[in-house]
Formats: C-alpha cells, structure tokens, sequence
C-alpha cells in the first residue's frame, strides 16, 4: 500500500451547514461539526476552498448552500466550479483553480455524473496526484461526492427490503481509495442490502456505511470519525457462504459470517491491517 | 433448552394479505406467501384461526383485514378475538377460543399493548404452555406481533442515524423465544442501530432483523426463512468492544466484532448452536 500524504473526507450526506436548527444535529457548527473539521484540515479559515456541484442537479443552489455555510464559519477563499462537462474539466481556470486549491468539496446529488464529468480529464489527475502527495490537500464529498472516491462505486441501486443479486449496480469511481466502497445516508435510507451485495461482489474491500451528519477523515491509512451519527464497517474477508457469483440476477443471496463493527466520533480505523482503535470511554467529540 | 413442540412464525410486518398488487411482493399469495405458510403449518384451511388485532389502533379493520386474507387462502375457520383489556384475556369465551385454536395470530401495532393487555393472564398462560407441550400449535405474529414473542421485547426506539445509548426501549415480552431479540421493518425502516443497541445490552441473544414480508417458521430450536425478503442476524457473543454498560444516556456508542448473516428464503439457523444452514443454490422457494 503506498504512502498516500493528503487527506480524504468522505461524508455520509445531510451534514449540518449551520443554516437551519435540525433536530438531528447534537454538535455545535462552529467548533465541532463536519464542515468546521473539513476547514481545519485544509488549514483554516484562510484555505482555498474549491467547491464542485457537479452531482447536483441544481448545482448553482447547492454551490450557494455551501459558499453560506463556509462562510459562517469564517472561510474568505471560497470558490464555486460548476463543472458541467468533460471539457469543463480541460478548461485553464478549472485546472488553475484545482491545482491551488488546499481544498476541494464535492456536494453531493448524482455520484454517476461526477464519474462522467471528471474521470480521465486532466482535473481527476491532479486530484489524484495532489492526494497522494501533497501533504495538507484536502478532497472531502458528501453524499455522491464520498461514493466518487471509491475506485468500486457503488452507483445506484434501491433500498429493497430483499437482498437480490442484482440490486446493487457498480461503476468505477474517482479510484482515490480504492481500498473502501462507501455507501451514505446509510441508516435514513436502509442500504443494508445494497451494500453487503456490494461487498459480496468485492469481499476483499471494506464496506464503509456512513449515517448522515457523519464522515471520516483519512489521513496515513487510517480514518478516524467525525460528525454526530454512527459508521458501519463491513468487513467481508471471512465471509462463509457467499454464492453472489454463481447466482442468476434477481435470486435472493445469502451471506454469512460478516464481521460489523459500528463506530463513532473519536472511534479509529486502520485500513492497512483492518484493525479497530476504539475510543477511551472518557474522550471528548473531536 | 427446553424441547419445544409447537411452532413459532414472527413475521417483519406488511406481509402480503392478497389483497392489492405491490411491487415488493415477489411471491404467489396463494402457494408462496407468508400467510400461506401460516394456514399450512397449522395443518390447513381447516384449522382453527385466531386473530388477536389487540396491538392495533384500528383491531376491527386489521381484524377484517386477516379475515379476508385468510378466507382468499380458503379458510373456513377464522375468528377474530378482540382483547382490549386484561379483563378480556380472562374472560371465559377468550380462553375457550385459544384453548382449541390451531394457530393464534397477533396483529402489527404497538407490541407494549400485547403485553399490557395479556402477559401474566390465563391466555399467557395457555399459549406458552400449548407452544411448549403441542405439536402442530402455531403462534404466529407479524411486526409488534412478532416482537412481542421474545423475552427481552423491544418496545419502542427510534431509529436514528446515530447509534446512542439509550434510543432502544427494552421490556419484557410474552417470553416465547427467550433466545432472540426480534425486529421488524429492518430495512425500510433503518432500525440498525436500535437492534444492535438492544444487542449491545443482551450480548448472549441473538438479534433478528425481519425485513417486510419475511418471516421466520421456528420449531424444534431451528428456523426457516420464509417470504420475500431478507433476514439480518446479530451474534454479538464475540462482540470485543462493548462500551453500553458504562456509558451515560445519550452518549455514542462503539461495538465490534459483531458477526452478522443475512439470509434469505430456505436458509436454516440452529438456535442451539447458533450455525448456519444455507439452501443449496438450486433450491426452489419454501
């Protein structure tokens, strides 16, 4: 596994953006929640941040959402790139723009139309790049912007109360830890199903479910977790029975013997040796 | 364990009644539901019926509701007893009735009503001893019906994105399968954290996630899956992180090494052992 210096912050979407009190948030904005960590490590309030709404589907409304909430917390740097097409993605500005950037947002909506918009072009390789060398870049996404990360994405596929071959439909994402498939809103929208098919298909990889308001800081091969909601940690390796590969598409799977670990704020992860570092019971949020 | 010879079938709630098409149902009502494997465990369209719609806020139309599911399937023997108070489980006419019942059927609703209206009366009693003591005697119940048949009973919770001490309810249930901890409605309704906290709190059980129109056919300390949907299991006997006990209310919580299988239609589980029996691939639906 090589040494990868930058930052990743996948986050399972719905994160609190300051601007409407909501019960589900149990952090203060300012100094514990999501955002506030995403600024922190970017550097500070004085970090360029890029934020790209391309899986929107009202990109300009969300980039909006995101300049507020930034702002809020005392960010000056903030930019919105609407990149909407491959050619975007070749474009002078947008290049310069991700190339000075200490930090990049992907907003969530549509994780297949950031794949088609950015896969391959010259902006995906100097993410990419950045990420594995730049110490202090920072690439946090939300929602479809933490499923982009993975290098087995987890494209669509519906919450079905069975657990069907089949369901789960997969893509190649943005390949930048391809050692996790992530799934969010894990709880609100009940993707158990969806990914432990994936998770079958790929037993070798990590299944990350991310609850909403929740996200995970990547950081040296191990994560540690953030926000206020649980993370769920599918390890497949020592799956018993698995027939995913020799089912017909639409059979019901069967699946045993997945060790789950549920996580939260503080708790760690090592994603080399897929080992646990739960939090002291006395410890503070971070 | 004591020998048992009745049966058991939990259900995880909107199971098919026949009655209007859905998406979700995949199976023949007539030859493949759930229901149908109600009326055939309790040895035909003959058997003496029982429906107990008590858990509702509506019994007399979830009462009618059975009755015309039941007669589709061709029953000629069902009758609806309408328990409102504990006055009404002692009453001559009740007890009569599940005295000769081959199968009981508790209704969905609020499984506190269950044991609020009939534990420690003489139909509690009766069905415990009749389950115990009777081959060929069913109870049956679908969402709080089915809840209601453990010991450790969830009695509410909400099913939140964070996995927080103190969001499950635990109560004391009819004490039927004192082994499991049951839910319902696992999928659709996110209820991964309430189950894994009522695991957390009752290590040794085993916890069981019925998605919706799934059941569990439970004799002789095995079960079966049935219906369409998939069945999630929690071992949490080698659980190694386990802060519940010393945590405040409120406060989140970490738990690993929870050995979870999801099953589906015709797979096996020995309560005994706590061992897996999968359906060879080729195998039809139950």
């Amino acid at each position: 596994m090589q040494k990868i210096k930058g930052t990743l912050i996948p986050i399972g979407g719905n994160e609190d953006k300051g601007i409407e009190a909501d019960e589900m948030y149990t952090l203060e904005f300012i100094d514990e929640g999501i955002l506030y960590h995403v600024v922190k490590e970017a550097g500070g309030i004085d970090a360029e941040i890029v934020v790209i709404p391309t899986a929107s589907s009202i990109p300009v409304e969300v980039g909006e959402n995101y300049l507020t909430a930034f702002t809020t917390l005392g960010c000056n740097n903030v930019t919105v790139l609407d990149i909407r097409s491959k050619e975007d993605s070749e474009k002078e500005n947008s290049i310069e723009l991700i190339k000075n950037a200490d930090c990049v947002m992907f907003s969530g909506g549509d994780q297949s139309k950031i794949t088609d918009k950015i896969s391959g072009t010259t902006i995906h390789t100097i993410l990419v790049d950045r990420y594995k060398n730049e110490k202090g870049f920072v690439i946090a996404g939300t929602s479809a912007g933490a499923m982009a990360m993975a290098k087995e994405m987890i494209a669509g596929g519906s919450a079905s109360e069975s657990f069907i071959k089949g369901a789960v439909n997969m893509y190649k994402g943005l390949g930048l830890i391809p050692e996790l498939i992530i799934d969010t809103h894990f709880i609100k929208r009940g993707r158990f199903g969806r990914i432990s098919e994936a998770v079958a298909q790929f037993p070798k990889l990590i299944g990350i479910g991310l609850a909403e308001d929740t996200g995970l800081i990547i950081k040296n091969n191990h994560f540690e977790i953030i926000g206020s909601g649980m993370v769920i940690i599918f390890d497949g390796r020592k799956i018993k029975h698995n027939n995913h590969s020799v089912l017909k598409e639409g059979t019901p799977m069967s699946l045993t013997n997945l060790k789950t670990h549920i996580l939260s704020n503080g708790d760690r992860f090592n994603i080399k040796n897929k080992k646990i570092e739960v939090l002291p019971i006395e410890a503070p949020f971070i």
